[in-house]
């Protein structure tokens, strides 16, 4: 089969970085650029954090700046109690490998690299949706010219949870709602990877002990980008293991058939104390809703084969699974 | 053990009068009074069933008619798809046998009830909950005398849903979304039995079928009041049953163990295109949530035990379950 050609819409962010490694080193995907936005640090971080990531494990590949804040909202502090004060864990890295910006915005870069390659690009998108907003408000057409976009964020309750910072909110539709509102009624085919399959899917300490032993210099970044994370995770939610979110949608992309999937129209909510909540219609309740009828489905992941996906990710990274 | 004095909060209603028949039937409750709302129906014939169901089921259970219309909206139109143009099932009933009106409006029953019995008082509210919200405004005291209250209202997403009538909105809740953000957050215990588990819970056509050949006049009549109701839910959703709602409630107060629950404060949206939507903050959800932290706890009701639930229903109306 032919490669996904992928644009990777990024907040690096520690899951970010396993989930850009894991897209690199699987044979299947070519990246066409990465692109940055605000979200899990200011703009300005990941950014950088995006250049070293490529020139570290995606050499060649290009880097376009995106959006610093959220479309009609001030920008959501950093999360530096999740992904450090850097983005990246505190992890030292070297600056010297950053892989050069490209002198065009986020929004341009995608318009552009999707008229280049009409039908064929995926945009795989893992923060707030502010550049992919932008790049429809820019271009409308692309809608048409995409292949998919593969979201991951909002929440939908299957997994008993509607967010993860708020009650409501799962974090990057909550970066952008007003975006997501308009990325998720967007004439081009969607896929959403929220709470509901990501915080089901858990590597466990051992796991990751394993990705170190076992995957080279991919598995050391890995082990040492998520020793801040993994520390979060067991002092929040004393989980011994990390949530896989953004590794998730990459997954995805290559095997969607470890999904089941939910159809329908999604909104998001801009207002109110539910803000940022993500809310589909299932194509299956016999009731008019005007606020919903009318706008494209959005498949909604609702279940997921768990040790499907690690093994995915595992082979990726290893080039085997574990013998058991 | 002593037994449940309830006052049942009610828009007869077909799953209503199946409600009422199980109360009224069981030995561990005892009816201290109906109290009628809009919902299902209008207030005038929802009051009439209502009086209609006790003096034939409960003789000597007093009826008071309550709100016409919820707090600060107009009143939504009566569900007679559902519930058929008398709210029960187009079925023909005897006037001569309706129990006769209190004199009081529902919420000062409520009150005047509750205080006659501090500390002993369930109310067990199966429709928009305009009533609850009026005895607290009129009295707010009552919230530490009421034993507690069992809700059949709103969704969680738990079974995939979050509403019925909407997306987003569970029908009793979006009857009247303000009156039910604010009984469920008032100072009693409140458990909360919502799509999550009622749609779960179903009545085949074989079970029902059952009660009628084993539940003499009782079994008789539910078999009579569901026929339109059942042929609503295979026409709407090729169900060859029917979801168990209101008697669901019931069932969680004579046995708690049949049901899992979730604790946590829950806010009931009130504008914007989800209203009438139910988000609780899960106790483990790790982060400040303004407009949910400081209300008290409900009990969510997030699994259930259906086989359980249905013989609980079947003993109670047959006198044992059905041999397999």
């Amino acid at each position: 089969m032919s490669k996904h050609k992928v644009i990777y819409d990024t907040d690096p962010g520690v899951d970010d970085a396993m989930a850009l490694v894991f897209q690199a080193l699987h044979p299947d995907i070519e990246l066409l650029g990465l692109t940055s936005v605000f979200g899990n640090a200011t703009i300005d971080t990941t950014t950088r954090n995006a250049r070293f990531l490529a020139g570290r494990f995606a050499a060649g590949v290009p880097v376009a700046q995106g959006a610093a804040a959220p479309l009609r909202r001030v920008a959501p502090e950093p999360l530096a109690r999740i992904h450090g004060d850097n983005g990246l864990g505190n992890l030292a890295f070297d600056a010297a490998v950053a892989a050069p910006l490209d002198a065009r915005p986020a929004h341009r870069f995608i318009i552009d690299t999707v008229r280049a390659h009409p039908g064929e690009v995926t945009l795989l998108a893992v923060g707030p949706l502010t550049n992919l907003a932008l790049a429809l408000a820019d271009d409308p057409l692309i809608a048409s010219l995409v292949k998919q976009a593969v979201i991951m964020g909002g929440a939908f309750g299957i997994d008993g949870v509607l967010g993860n910072v708020t009650p409501a909110a799962e974090a990057n539709i909550l970066g952008d709602p007003d975006a997501a509102d308009i990325v998720l009624g967007a004439a081009w085919p969607v896929a959403i990877v929220g709470l509901d399959v990501t915080q089901p899917t858990i590597m466990s300490q051992d796991y990751l002990a394993s990705l170190r032993e076992r995957g080279g210099a991919a598995g050391q970044f890995i082990w040492d980008v998520s020793r801040h994370y993994e520390a979060f995770h067991e002092q929040s939610a004393q989980l011994k293991g990390i949530y896989v979110h953004d590794s998730s949608a990459v997954a995805y992309l290559l095997a969607p058939q470890l999904y089941t999937t939910r159809s329908g129209p999604v909104r998001v909510l801009t207002e109110g104390i539910a803000v940022g909540q993500t809310i589909q219609k299932p194509a299956t309740l016999p009731v008019p809703a005007p606020d919903w009828d009318g706008r494209p489905a959005c498949e909604v992941c609702i279940g997921v084969d768990v040790a499907g996906m690690l093994a995915l990710y595992e082979r990726t990274i290893c080039g085997s699974p574990r013998s058991t």
